[in-house]
């Protein structure tokens, strides 16, 4: 059995917990949450360490905190010659402190607190610094997700960026899709099945492929009448700015 | 039974015609379409016309042709005062040709050529000009889904100005997203349980609540390294208009 402690008590540690919890290759030894209590509803307070030097022996110490913790965190545990990772898609594996083997273990999803989340799913980048420690990555990796990659920090960053397009930006979008119905008083809800399916559609067809709409048939008529339509200022903006993307597009191929 | 018509023969109307096939209110007593080759996949022969003076007598008659085709299509019917529909989000009820009783009954989807679609789920906005007709349309569309809004020609435009943005301009953002993992080597499938996930969330949260990124956390770090890591201008121009709008929206809360 791998032997993992988790260092970190927000998010991602707890989704983390919950999906070693399950694993039958490596075992969650201990946890250590700068207070008790945030984590005592998924583990026994006995496994739930407030003190860096009671961290036990283990195989894999892996640090899910704020991407601006993690230098500090790494610097304060009590050993060396451990393998030590962290869980950020945009810091890089040198952010680690010196003393210890570095690795990354980044589940790429978005997690909410409370959700539950069918781990296996969830693509998890790896990157380590030695093959030793790559294989151990990977088979503590594996023993949670099926969806386990190798990827080095430059490629681990640009699908952070690529995650803030297709997560971050498009999540704005459904806002200002919601914006839009509240001002003309239609219910949000009617677009959700429409939701749904554009991400579906993703699954199945390239996105080239799947691009509809009136920028994609050139339909002047409809942009500008869309256009007219748009009393905010931001709205018209990233409405013209997304037309002109698309349309880009479709001389590009 | 409500005798119904579909006048058309692409996308709209094929999912039309297969949903109207399961209606145990309504039935599908003919189909118009310029060249009968295109349906004989989905009926019969014999219940297509390539003529309009071969129209049957309906209760309800559905024009799913493009936008610019509604109102020479509408002139053209050989009969008045009968029921006679379109299905576009962006064309007004009045661009029906004033002989005919109008109304508007608006599958509010994105349908894919040959993808089988559940249009139970997929919401209809309907319109029409007096109640009888309302009432009639109401029955036919709820005898193919189980979203069924009243929503009127301004509400309409407002709801696919805000499709656009929940699933062109998202679809565009995929689109984007699939560029920065090609130009840095990684596969585009490890952000698919994202994108899938990202549209879930707002099924139970608002997107005001599901939020998250370095915009949300005004993490200026992240920003200035994600933009130099776009090489695109378009793509940089779209990270920081977009990035705006999402801090824009953090101090309006």
């Amino acid at each position: 059995m791998i032997k993992v402690i988790v260092i970190g008590s927000g998010n991602v540690a707890q989704h983390l917990i919950l999906a070693f919890a399950k694993s039958t290759t490596a075992t969650l030894i201990q946890i250590y949450s700068r207070q008790k209590e945030t984590l005592t509803h998924l583990l026994d307070s006995s496994k739930i360490t407030t003190s860096f030097n009671e961290l036990l022996e283990a195989d894999l110490y892996i640090i899910a905190v704020s991407d601006d913790a993690i230098d500090s965190v790494s610097a304060q545990l009590p050993f060396i010659n451990r393998l030590v990772v962290h869980t950020s898609g945009s810091v890089a594996l040198n952010a680690l402190d010196n003393k210890n083997r570095k690795g990354v273990l980044y589940p790429l999803q978005t997690f909410s607190k409370g959700k539950p989340m069918d781990f296996s799913t969830v693509p998890i980048c790896i990157e380590s610094e030695n093959s030793n420690d790559f294989q151990l990555l990977d088979k503590a990796a594996k023993s949670i997700s099926d969806a386990v990659f190798a990827v080095n920090t430059d490629q681990r960053k640009a699908l952070h960026v690529a995650a803030v397009f297709v997560n971050n930006f498009v999540n704005n979008l459904y806002q200002i899709g919601k914006e839009i119905c509240e001002e003309h008083q239609v219910p949000f809800d009617i677009l959700k099945p429409l939701i749904l399916e554009t991400a579906n559609k993703i699954m199945t067809l390239s996105p080239e492929d799947a691009q509809t709409g009136p920028a994609k048939r050139n339909d002047l008529e409809t942009i500008a009448s869309h256009l007219s339509l748009l009393s905010n200022k931001n709205q018209a903006t990233i409405y013209k700015i997304l037309t002109q993307s698309i349309q880009d597009n479709g001389t590009k191929l």
